[in-house]
């Protein structure tokens, strides 16, 4: 297991680095310049070689933003970060901001006029870019694109672009060809009057040629570019030492592979040429390429986006076996929590590590899918807490332990999270428990029509808790790669509107949460993918539903028996003696007997 | 009561207008013209002189649109109207089109190529002009402003505009004084760094100088234009002979009243300015005139959509007294349902007369909200039907009765629907409207935190139809005004995005259906208020909710009781006893004797 990168970084970088990025500045006429977190591909985990952000500053949060001034610096952080950041981010060097309430726009507002604020515009979407230029023209400054990143610049002993070899991803596992998945992409350009599709998503790549990288910790991304056209053939742009001997005879020859460097090229002689590409994930590089070159551009969302997202049968059958698989090291792991770790108390990395061997013992992992979240009492109030050496706890007897935690396995991408007691419960714990589980309950058993979204189903997950005046300031539910990223678009159960409707085959996670802030926190978090329609007895209209991937027990200490209907006690039974069914039969001993007591009926 | 609208059109428009219309267009040099129903103030109802739509086709829906070419055209309507629009409009003339499933936009790309289509930049907002100019682009077409409407110049005999008196809404109805309420836009203004708005919509020149008029049916607006200005003085631009003598005086110095005419110059006159203008609400027009005196145009929303939405508590109490009193009337009608008329079955349009007159009875009634719906059988499936002559049906035992309809008071705008079983109910019918009222319910109970938004709350009043494989396709909640439109935004509560937090104060409709296509339909609709978050014991942060505004009982025969949760049981007994104590007391003899069985416990 790669080790994360929260702890390679130093709050003393500000101080060091902030005047050798000004010093570029200043060469280049610049009076400030803007560090975003994202990279070339706008991807949620970075390679080092682009952590810009926590080179400039030191916070390594997954979504963030800096700015640099000749005076002064600002990081931008969202809720998720804020103890993270105060931690890791140097006060005295940068003003610490909210990365959502304005965010580096409402800064741009308030820089002083006429300055010049450079931005490279490879690391900005023309929609994040759209936002800034106008709060900028508000300023009367001007935003200015470099050509060279007065940061890389700046940057002694960068670290060099990864270059992990590119595998092929089995037809067993992907369950379509790369010749259908391209033929059916080119008939969707020719639908939309597109001649050619740019991707820069690596996910898109990863997906579309049916190919895995690692080139980026905690998803087998491979960074690349790509050209797909409407015949279904392609130019694939990648660091040629990445290619392995077999990569040519896996992708064909209808796709041609050619160095990165030629990428740029590429684009600019695509003269008259309609021209597909995707405004939130493209950069504002690209646009400007494709212009230069005279390419009629048509805006649209990724054309492998929504096919990525709503998985085959093949894929979904991969992801109940991965999901069996992580449940039986899971179940191992409670068992664990629920035996000797209640006398040890171990530490929270003790509990990340034993979790994660765990997992590794089923032989099939091939990486988290992200960094483990183990948060004892006040540090489970921290939705996304990480364990490290400054804020470490030792598990306690009378609060909580929230884990949350998954695995990368070739068949498929794991995410789940349980909470559990130590020592006894009190009555108040339960209640918070139980109405957690209840909104649960109500998103993992909900039927809903086709063209429903998840803008409208989040509050289903919230109304046990607001009717008793709580709520949680996430998300319900994000959407789930297989084998790819644990985070995936464009489906999302969230209060914040979303135009895509939910698609059979959808893999989403459902998490509710409550955090009792310096006490404990509270998340019980499955995967589900969505069902095709199907009619119900006595109705009309077919509905689709969820079916649950996640197997792995609720801690029914915690469970407040007198607080659900009787429709909602039948769900616990039923979903523990699934557990019991799939996972039952691959432990023995001690943690099988330990399984079938805790999935008996409530 | 004014008579409705609705059988004053003929099929055979389409025959007679189309060649007069084509031939106005032949003579501007256009190959096609388009026609929304939306008029110069972009009203929901229309005065008869603005009913283009309607003398070019005979359509008469409140949402609708018309195209003409040379050789053909297309009368464009939404899910409501189709039966009444194939009723309406001659097929031989026009093709009839789905408005919302891409609409005049999707028709545009099919125009000839280098065809030039007219319209009136008075009936466009940018907004909706943005994507009809993307679709021709599409077709190789044009899109042009006409000075002059080719449609207005061929309407022989087209009737005057109106010019009803414009009266003082009085500060005990408004709550607040029209200088207060300047003041209070003034200061919104200048945080929006805008020197004067421009406001066409008449609800919003309605609300901000507390005047009413008589211009449009069923709804009390004075059809005008204004600009208000940061310092809180305003000028109104209005036909002089709407004008009373009390106007001016009312009004005050800080208000100059100026003729119509004067409009486009004043906005012309706004050079260097910093002028806020809704494009979704002010036309095309607007902006061209503001474009053309130089003006610098901050696009936002209608600085009085949300104060006016967000009603104080003299329009609360307002409305909670309008309510009993219509709450009353509706009482007498549904004893006379449930007595008389299951003998006489009446039909439809008896009934909504029935209703009507008790409305009247009243004394306080001003106009209706809305043509009243009495859909029996079948017709109660159409979810926006309403009685008129070839469609018209009686009441039908063993079958059910839905009516839908409101009052206008000075203190207050109703809008109630309730669902009544005519003779004996089936388990089926029993069944579904129970399922109903359980939506509902969910609707009227949640308790939700600031910022929440209706497409968050929509779901649950769908959820129990959608666990049994049912829903409805339409919105459960619309805004509602007070004394002004019975429509009224931003705010909604509906399957589609909305940015608009639900505030306190907002009156919104809680109205999920069921219609059972060719037998009958079930609604049940209320309107509630918004109110103040408040603690909840044992929770956290405060939680708004909603206040029951309208007062009249359910059909008890129609409730299974086995369907309900303790809960939802124990909520109708609540209510019924909460319309039993504020409406009982109105009512004497037989109909309080009925009022007292149908609100006595289940």
């Amino acid at each position: 297991m790669r080790q994360t990168f929260d702890e390679t970084t130093d709050p003393s970088f500000g101080e060091k680095h902030l005047p050798l990025v000004r010093a570029r500045m200043a060469a280049q006429g610049l009076d400030g310049f803007l560090v975003p977190h994202e990279d070339e591909h706008q991807n949620e985990y970075l390679p080092e070689a682009n952590e810009r952000l926590a080179w400039l500053s030191g916070f390594t949060g997954s979504a963030g933003a800096g700015a640099v001034l000749k005076d002064r610096a600002a990081v931008f952080a969202d809720g998720r970060y804020t103890v993270q950041v105060r931690a890791q981010v140097d006060a005295k060097q940068f003003e610490i901001l909210d990365l959502t309430d304005g965010g580096v726009a409402a800064w741009l507002e308030g820089v002083p006029a006429e300055s010049v604020i450079g931005y490279d515009p490879k690391l900005h979407s023309p929609d994040a870019l759209a936002a800034l230029e106008t709060a900028a023209a508000k300023a009367g400054a001007e935003l200015k694109p470099v050509d060279s990143n007065p940061l890389d610049e700046a940057w002694e002993g960068r670290p060099e672009q990864p270059r992990a070899p590119v595998v092929p991803h089995e037809d067993r596992y992907s369950g379509e060809t790369s010749a259908d998945k391209r033929a059916r992409i080119g008939r969707s350009l020719k639908d939309k009057g597109a001649d050619v599709a740019v991707l820069t998503a690596p996910s898109s790549i990863a997906w579309l040629f049916n190919i895995r990288g690692g080139d980026v910790i905690r998803t087998p991304l491979p960074l690349a570019q790509a050209l797909v056209r409407a015949d279904g053939t392609a130019q694939l742009f990648i660091d040629p030492r990445k290619v392995t001997n077999e990569l040519p005879g896996w992708l064909s020859k209808a796709v041609e592979i050619e160095a990165s460097d030629a990428f740029a090229s590429a684009l600019e002689s695509l003269s008259g040429r309609r021209v597909l590409v995707d405004p939130a994930v493209s950069s504002a590089w690209v646009f400007d390429r494709l212009q230069a070159g005279g390419a009629k551009v048509i805006r649209a969302i990724d054309p492998c986006a929504i096919p990525r997202a709503a998985k085959n049968s093949v894929e979904i059958e991969g992801s109940r076996q991965a999901h069996i698989r992580d449940g039986a090291a899971l179940t191992r792991f409670l068992h664990w929590v629920d035996t000797t770790a209640q006398q040890t108390l171990p530490d929270e990395r003790e509990i990340a590590e034993t979790l994660e061997r765990f997992r590794e013992e089923t032989g099939a992992l091939k990486d988290l899918s992200f960094d483990t979240i183990a948060g004892s009492g006040p540090n489970g109030a921290l939705p996304h807490y990480k364990p490290v050496s400054r804020t470490i706890r030792r598990m306690e007897k009378g609060s909580l332990l929230l884990v949350d935690g998954g695995g990368q396995y070739l068949d498929g991408t794991t995410d789940v999270t349980r909470t559990m007691a130590v020592g006894e419960p009190s009555a108040d714990q339960r209640r918070m428990y139980t109405l957690v589980l209840k909104g649960h309950i109500a998103m993992a058993v909900v039927r809903f029509p086709a063209g429903t979204t998840g803008h409208q189903l989040d509050a289903l997950a919230r109304l046990p808790l607001w009717m008793q005046g709580f709520d949680y300031d996430h998300g319900t539910g994000h959407g789930v790669g297989s084998y790819l990223g644990v985070h995936e678009g464009p489906q999302r159960i969230a209060k914040a509107p979303n135009s895509q409707p939910l698609l059979t085959g959808m893999i989403l996670s459902n998490e509710p949460g409550y955090y009792r802030e310096g006490h404990w926190g509270i998340r019980i978090e499955t995967l589900q993918v969505v069902t095709a329609p199907q009619a119900i007895a006595g109705g009309e209209r077919p509905m689709h539903g969820f079916e649950q991937l996640t197997l792995a027990p609720f801690d029914r200490r915690l469970i407040d028996v007198n607080l659900l209907t009787s429709d909602e006690r039948a769900y616990v039974d039923a979903y523990h003696a699934e557990v019991q069914s799939k996972v039952g039969p691959l432990l023995a001993g001690e943690v099988g007997d330990w399984l079938r007591t805790q999935t008996a009926p409530l």
